[in-house]
């Protein structure tokens, strides 16, 4: 079965927003066993989207649309269903009462306009949000002699995911014939795409039933493995072997399997072997810092750093000797391996990581241009330096910075 | 004009990949005074693209398409827009030729495949793609009696971006009629968007010209003000007399008129006033500095820090007494004061920002529940200390932390 997912308002069609609900509501088809053909971003016109819910009926199976069941004037998504359905819209008046109790309880009384999400298209279900205040609709039947399924969905992602799982997902199953989905998701850091692919297509081209794409991040490959099988055990059993087969051919350049970050990997590394983390970054500026304590828990195994930007700081927090930068300049080899060791020393910690380079725009030489990095590991076997040259603006370097020295202690970890 | 943008790609329609390139698309087809009406995405199907095309060739002007101009067997841009129009692929020898020498020049021999992207639609205009092989390609004529623009574009965001600036532009400027736009973006930090809504919706309303769009994000309102005029100095002046007026209600809570980031607003506001900056970040991780030094330039007015994770570091790096740690916990407002006045001590800068909260999921207590956040400010003129309930996520709380302290610097700057 095939869905489309239609996004409802005309923010959507600013330079400044856009539709991410989408990518929600096709993990969770993906995952039932139906693949999303289409997405649309119609604004808040009644006429565009009514045109747009034709379109839908004649091509799709399960049509979704998030947005437009609010209570202003804008909100025109039962009105533009209707119409291209040629339903009725009935006010029920349970859910006035529910609505005017939702307001009731915070004290404040409910303006008329409020009443217009109690508005049911004939024959639909409504699907309660626990989250807001519009409910969606689900209105399935024959139309032109097939089947559809129609689901109107509240477009704040919050409300969106909870009239979905809460209301759709045992629905859609109800419906659409058992499947058995298996995928894996295998990243790779730092390796360009074309030697990826060269390497792994000779290996998935033998395995026609599982779709394999490549996706390619800063200073990361995705290989996303999916197949369908007579039994969730054999779909498992033919991703597991495909991912098997690949990780033979590139060995432990795969960080993750199952789709974790690289931060997660070195976090699950180093409590494993309770180890500690500290950092001086300069080029960074607090980026791989921000990266590691983005995961909860970080503090058993994070202590913390400096943001050395200033040569000041390098001195003052990881004890790089003034003299040293004067002699090599703060985008160096030898300060590098010295902020990683002076880290480590001031916060007793098992691994140090020194970073600085040229993040650019500004500030390149023809001696040190700009994508020029060095990250340092410093741990209890000594201190290993990296020099690199990273293509890409300002946001790109520093991120590939931040990839090299994960990659650098995770590799240190293995 | 009306515009549609048809993104194509397989991979847009996976839980993984957005389409990214229709947001620049938008902003510089609203620069020209062209509106989006439609946005589609479509996978790598010739039938399905060959439906999209000849709905959009009804319902809209100007039609663009990204991707799918490449060399493999799914990029099928080119074929479903021949089919669609009823038009003839021409393999064109001066592009093949042009191919052939851009891998001969790395030292590669073009595999046959490549030449694909040498096929021109009859009665096309080759655009020339500076960044990568795929040249775009431009039709324009009346198609059922309507004057119809369409523009494919290769998918990659910097080979479309030099191909629509460097071959569209021109094009599209001499097609439309000159429009006089003007438009501005008001930012406010930490302001819930009702309250400015209920103040400035009267001001906005009394503007029926000039259309406002409150757009609301993590700690952050923005009003898009925008108008079309007789001449550019008229629509200027009405954009900038609705700006005045917004900004008389709400004061220097507005933090930027022309869109500029908070971090922005900050790095002009400590470079005028030629002063500097530390910060000691607990629950932040880093994310604080991260954003400062996100700018080019910012080692002018940003010292660097620390990153205070674990207790003793607040200690080693920031000055604050273990004892002010037993007594009052990490976090606190006691704790807060002294990583900021002790950093601003240690870095010898005009300002110090210390940071120390409950980012969560876990830690959260009766007494100090997720979401709790001291941020404080020292200076010379003494010691302020904020404590807010942030809500949401780590991801949120975090965010909204750092966005407090970057406010917090700016007003003390005004």
């Amino acid at each position: 079965m095939d869905a489309e997912i239609i996004a409802v308002g005309s923010e959507m069609l600013t330079p400044h927003r856009q539709d991410t609900n989408s990518l929600y509501l096709t993990e969770k088809l993906n995952d039932l066993g139906v693949e999303v053909r289409f997405k649309c971003i119609v604004g808040d016109s009644r006429d565009d989207l009514t045109a747009a819910a034709k379109l839908a009926m004649k091509r799709s199976d399960i049509i979704l649309f998030s947005g437009g069941l609010g209570p202003t004037e804008d909100d025109l998504t039962r009105e533009a269903v209707a119409d291209a359905l040629g339903l009725e819209l009935q006010r029920d008046p349970e859910i006035v009462v529910k609505l005017e109790q939702r307001f009731a309880k915070r004290g404040m009384k409910m303006s008329a306009n409020n009443s217009k999400q109690a508005d049911v298209l004939t024959s639909a279900d409504v699907l309660q949000n626990p989250a807001g205040t519009a409910p969606g609709q689900w209105i399935s039947g024959k139309y032109d002699g097939q089947e559809r399924i129609l689901i109107l969905l509240p477009g704040p992602p919050n409300e969106l995911k909870a009239v979905f799982e809460g209301e759709c997902i045992s629905r859609l199953r109800e419906r659409i014939p058992v499947q058995h989905i298996a995928s894996r998701m295998l990243r790779i850091a730092l390796m360009p795409e074309s030697q990826v692919d060269a390497r792994v297509a000779p290996i998935y081209k033998t395995y026609a039933d599982v779709q394999t794409t490549i996706l390619a991040g800063a200073g990361e490959i995705q290989l996303h493995l999916r197949t369908r099988n007579e039994s969730q055990a054999a779909a498992e059993a033919r991703v597991e072997e495909l991912a098997d087969k690949i990780e033979d051919e590139l060995g432990d350049a795969i960080f993750s399997r199952k789709g974790e970050s690289l931060e997660q990997i070195v976090s699950y590394l180093l409590q494993m072997r309770s180890m500690t983390l500290a950092v001086a970054e300069s080029c960074t500026g607090g980026l791989l810092a921000q990266r590691i304590t983005s995961l909860s828990g970080s503090s058993r195994y994070f202590l913390g750093g400096a943001i050395a930007y200033s040569n000041a700081l390098k001195t003052q927090f990881a004890n790089v000797p003034k003299a040293l930068i004067d002699r090599h300049g703060a985008v160096s080899r030898e300060v590098a391996e010295a902020l990683a060791e002076g880290i480590r020393k001031r916060c007793v910690s098992s691994y140090g990581i020194g970073i600085t380079g040229v993040a650019g725009p500004t500030g390149g030489t023809e001696q040190k241009p700009i994508g020029l990095v060095y990250v340092a590991l410093a741990g209890e076997e000594g201190t290993q330096v990296v020099e690199r040259n990273f293509p890409g603006d300002r946001k790109r370097i520093r991120w590939f910075a931040s990839q090299q020295a994960l990659e650098m202690v995770r590799r240190a970890l293995l």
